[in-house]
This record gives structure tokens, C-alpha cells and sequence, in this order.
């Protein structure tokens, strides 16, 4: 109740312009960003911060502050504001407290009801990925699609799920969770305990460490030295036809394209979005897997017509998944007055 | 248009005796299943006739006699039954027409609207694994649970999917192909074309070829000499403690438990119902994937949250899964005009 009050307050004591907007906020390990949007869909600004959340422990400031920003940028005034939707990587309640984000070292944070009474404002959180999966399809990028997958390859790999023209959380908000589905029986153990999951052959920490292992075996590359090894040098290194690295990016691609012919066969999904830290390598990333989703497809007629060309396609690079995902959010407690919504909650990772 | 000119004269030709029906009918191989059901859920009769698929090459007239048979054991009037509902093994088209059913030898035939004009009711086909699992969210066996699959393991395998409380069809209808997800990337070929999909070791027919092929190696069991080897016989013997079809067991429960547990990770489902024949061989089949969850439970306490004990049983031998599947489908359709309905459309296996 305490934040509906002060949510009375602050709206009194705002003015208003009479363009409503929403604000989509995607909260990561180092920066936070915001997009501003009107009920037409325009983009009206766009805001980024670095998160900083070693010095303030709930991290809410840096979030106030960049939402700030971006009505500062767009001319905006707090009063314009109707909701907030917001994409935090971790596990989020159905009433927007964030119970696990370890990226981001937070526990039990009621953020939903924190924003609201900052900004007089519902506001809705949910998992970054699902978020995201329930954005991209209201966006022309889905071009109407109802049945579609959005995954994100970065520290960790998870797909929020759109069927039936809705996102599906499933029974406790973890649908999605292909990043501990099993690619490799034999293959190494997984920080969930079980061994070739996904995560341990096409994460980020994954790839780097694959790549350290090949050079500690006597592999020879450019990336020999490079201390520390990230995925993001692996994909440099591959695009610049560094033998090891190639071979690397190769298996995450095979590991991917299998985990996807699963995905899809599963749910038969129309669409695969791929987004995320990784994902943002460009054509070095998206190129091995849709090569190998290419030979499964001339093996298998069945997969051919499952998963045909196209299917699976790489996020623009300048396109704000989880923003928007805050965005849809946003719109489904726009109006509201109680601060959480029942959006997208659920964990993308451990 | 004609069957539903043929309905009305149907209707007006019967007597109606006040208790309105629905048929549930699960189509076979080898056998056609109805159960007449009444408004409250009540089981008014239980009918069961061979298919004789190769004397009628469209396999009409022994479902159009099985429920004439069920609706004379119950002593129901023809004028009583209100609509019916199918499940057949095979790719069913929105409008009720059967594209392809193998085992039945069927193409093309357009069973909801003959069925609908013999009976002068609405009828509604679906594709049976889809069928059942929608049957299933709707009846006690499933607790209100809402988000749960129904695995039919048999010839083919192949799952149901409810989500948030409805059956989730895909783009294609096609949801639920885990038969063609693959599981042992080394394996051997599928009639699909891909290698190791978890039909080629976990299937009916793969069961019987493994134990044929583990003894023309040389191993040594009561099967050898079998002739022909089914998947029945491979559980009788393990049943009774045969080693070699003991270790095949074994292998099929570690790669159905590998496949249960993608599949509840990737659509986070609180429980998981098997049937189908290789499944009626009971505990012989059920217990060796508990017994491989359980080991993977013990491994990961991720999987000890995503699926914890009791989510995976078997169906009750008797219960009837598909033409339980038949009555909701018969529901959707039951007071409309028309023949077909929008029920659970899909082909269930290659």
C-alpha cells in the first residue's frame, strides 16, 4: 500500500505534456538502458548508464537515474510517464521482486513496487529473456508470427517461448530453460550438476574456456597470450581465420543448431530470434549455425520441412531486445494502478 | 454442404431418449475403441472392434459399426448422440480430413465430414497423441494441472502439449515431435534422415531391432530364436530378469528419462503422463526411467527442482487416453452445424 500512495503523490506533483509514453528498460551486469515509447510505437529517446551495482546494492538508483535521462532526452515530462516495464536477468516473482540475479548480486529486490512509488507509475519486471520473447512479438521484426522462440546466447542460454501468439511461462515461470538441455552426453559437467548441457559447450564462459583448454593443449593461435580469453575474442580470432578459433565456433554452431531442431520440433516454432552477448559476433556467430542447420536439413527431409531456410535468423545488432521487452511489459499494466504486474517472470539461468 | 444436409435428415430420422452423448473414438492399427460419455463425464458404454483396414481401403465402416455397437450397449438412441470425436494415428487437417495415416494406409480421407453425415452430428478428428493430451488436461487423471505432456511411446513417439490449460498445436500442427529430437548424436540412422533421433532407440520397432541385432552379436538370451522379436517380447523377457533385454531396457529408460527431462525443461510442464503400447509392457518399462531421473536428480539439483518425484508416471493400463482424446475433441464441436472442427490437428510420426 505504501507504494500506491506515494504513487498518488508523485503523479500530483508532476506535470503533464499529453503524450503518454512507456518506458522499457533493460537492466544488465554492466549498464542499464531505456527506451522511451509512445502508444504509437514511436521511439521518442533512448538512454544508457553503467549500472555500477557493487556501489549501490539494490541497484535501483542507476535505473531511476537512466530513466531520467531518457525523458530528459526525449523532453518528456515524469508526468507523461504511464508504466514501466522492465528486463532483469535473474528470477523474477509474479509480483515483481526479483528473487535471484546473481549477475547483478541481488536477492529479493522488490524493484516493481521501488519504481512504482518512484514514479507515481505501474511498473512490471520479469526475466530479460521472456521479456524479451514477448516483445519481439508484437514487433514488425516477428512480422505477425504467433509461434516463436527468442534466444539468448551470452553468460548463460535461454529461450523465451511464444506460442499461440502468447508467451508461455509454463509452471513456474521457467519455460525455456534449453541451456541445461543435454547437446552432449559425454561432455563435461555443468554447473547444474548435469554433464553436456548446452550451456557447457555454446556460452560465453563455455567458448572461452574451450578455446583456453586447446591452447593449453598445445594449440597454436592468436589467441595464445590473450589473458583474459573471452568469446569475443574466440569470434575475432575465428573471423580472422584463426584455425582453433574456427574450430571452436564451429562445435558451439553444430551445439546450437542441434539444440534449436529441438526447440523447434518441440514446440513446431515458425521462428528462432538469436540475440545476446554472443549472438552480437554478427555473421561469425549465426553463419556455423545456419551452415549446419543447412546439412541436417539436405540429410532429413523432415527437418527440411520443419525448419526450413529462414527460420532462424540473428537480431539486428542495434535492436533492443529486452528493452522492448520492458516495453510489452509496460503495456500490460499501463492504466493500473497497483505497482506489479503479472508479467514475464521466471529465471533465465542458474 | 451435403453432409450437413445429410445431418439434419439424420437427426429427424431418430428418436432422442433426453440423455445427449458424446463418442469418443481412438482409430488403431488394428482395433477401433469407443466410449460413449455422457454431459456429467459419466462412461455410458465401452465398444471395441477390429479396423479391417486392408477390406475397406477408408476404414469407415468399422468406426460407423463400433459405435452403433457402443451405442447399443448402452442402450443410447442414435438421436441421443450429440457429436463425435476422433483420434487417428496420423497428420489430420484442420477441416477433419486425414492427409496421412501409415498404418492405416490412408491419404486423404475426409473422416470427420463421412462420419458427420452418417451420424448427423458434428464431428471433430484430431491426430490421437494431440487428441489424448488434450483429453487428459480435462480429466481427473491430470489434477488440474495445466501444464503437462502425454508421451505416447509406441511405433513412433510422439507428445501432446498443454500449456497454460490448452493444447498447443505449433504452426504446423506439429508439436510434440520429441520422437525425431535427437539423443545419442552418434547414433544410427532414422527414417527421418537425422542420426541418434530418440525414436531410433526408444521406439517399438527399435527396441525389437536392438535386441535382434545385441543377439545376432552373439549375445545370449531367451530371445534368441524369438521370431519376429517385438519390443513386447524384449520387456517380457527383461521382466523376467534376461540380461540382454535387461542392459536394452535399461538404454530405453536412460534415453526416455535424457528426452522427459529437455522436454520439461525446455516447456517447464509439472507432470508428464506415458502411454502407448511399448508403455502397456508397465512397471518393466516405467521403472528404469525413474530409476534414470532419480540418478539425475541426485546429480543436479536443477533437475531435482524442475522435476522433482511424481512427475513422471504411467497411465493406468485401462484408461482409454485417445478416445478420451475423441470426447474433448467431440466437446468442441458438440451444438455447432458444421462437420469439421479446429481440434487437435497433426501427424503424430513420420
Amino acid at each position: 500500500m505504501t507504494s500506491r500512495a506515494r504513487s498518488g503523490a508523485g503523479r500530483a506533483g508532476t506535470a503533464r505534456t499529453g503524450t503518454a509514453v512507456v518506458a522499457g528498460v533493460d537492466v544488465g551486469g554492466t549498464k542499464v538502458a531505456v527506451i522511451l515509447v509512445a502508444a504509437d510505437g514511436t521511439t521518442l529517446a533512448r538512454a544508457v548508464r553503467p549500472m555500477r551495482t557493487r556501489s549501490a546494492p539494490d541497484g535501483i538508483e542507476p535505473i531511476v537515474n537512466t530513466i531520467r535521462a531518457a525523458l530528459a532526452a526525449a523532453g518528456t515530462a515524469v508526468g507523461d510517464l504511464v508504466a514501466i516495464g522492465v528486463g532483469v536477468p535473474g528470477r523474477v516473482e509474479p509480483d515483481g521482486v526479483v528473487r535471484l540475479a546473481a549477475n547483478l548480486g541481488w536477492h529479493d529486490i522488490p524493484l516493481a513496487a521501488r519504481l512504482s512509488a518512484e514514479f507515481g507509475v505501474p511498473c512490471a519486471v520479469g526475466n530479460d529473456v521472456r521479456a524479451a520473447a514477448s516483445g519481439l512479438l508484437d514487433h514488425e521484426v516477428a512480422g505477425g508470427i504467433r509461434n516463436l522462440a527468442y534466444v539468448a546466447v551470452g553468460t548463460g542460454i535461454g529461450a523465451g517461448l511464444v506460442l499461440d501468439g502468447r508467451l508461455r511461462l509454463g509452471s513456474r515461470g521457467m519455460a525455456g530453460e534449453i541451456g541445461h538441455v543435454v547437446v552432449e552426453p559425454a561432455g563435461v559437467t555443468c554447473s547444474c550438476g548435469q554433464r553436456g548441457c548446452l550451456e557447457t559447450v555454446a556460452s560465453g564462459p563455455a567458448i572461452a574456456r574451450r578455446a583456453a583448454e586447446a591452447i593449453a593443449a598445445g594449440g597454436s593461435s592468436v589467441l595464445a597470450g590473450v589473458e583474459p580469453l573471452s568469446a569475443k575474442a574466440v569470434y575475432e580470432a575465428a573471423g580472422a581465420g584463426d584455425p582453433l578459433a574456427c574450430a571452436i565456433v564451429e562445435e558451439v554452431g553444430r551445439a546450437l543448431a542441434r539444440a534449436i531442431v529441438g526447440l523447434v520440433l518441440t514446440c513446431d516454432l515458425e521462428l528462432v530470434l538469436l540475440g545476446g552477448g554472443v549472438a552480437g559476433a554478427g555473421s561469425v556467430f549465426l553463419d556455423p549455425i545456419l551452415n549446419h542447420l543447412a546439412e541436417l536439413r539436405a540429410g532429413s527431409p523432415f527437418v527440411a520441412e520443419m525448419i526450413p531456410a529462414g527460420t532462424v535468423r540473428s537480431l539486428p545488432p542495434v535492436f533492443d531486445a529486452v528493452a522492448w521487452g520492458g516495453v510489452a511489459l509496460a503495456r500490460t499494466v499501463a492504466g493500473t494502478s497497483a505497482a506489479p504486474g503479472p508479467g514475464a517472470a521466471g529465471p533465465i539461468s542458474l
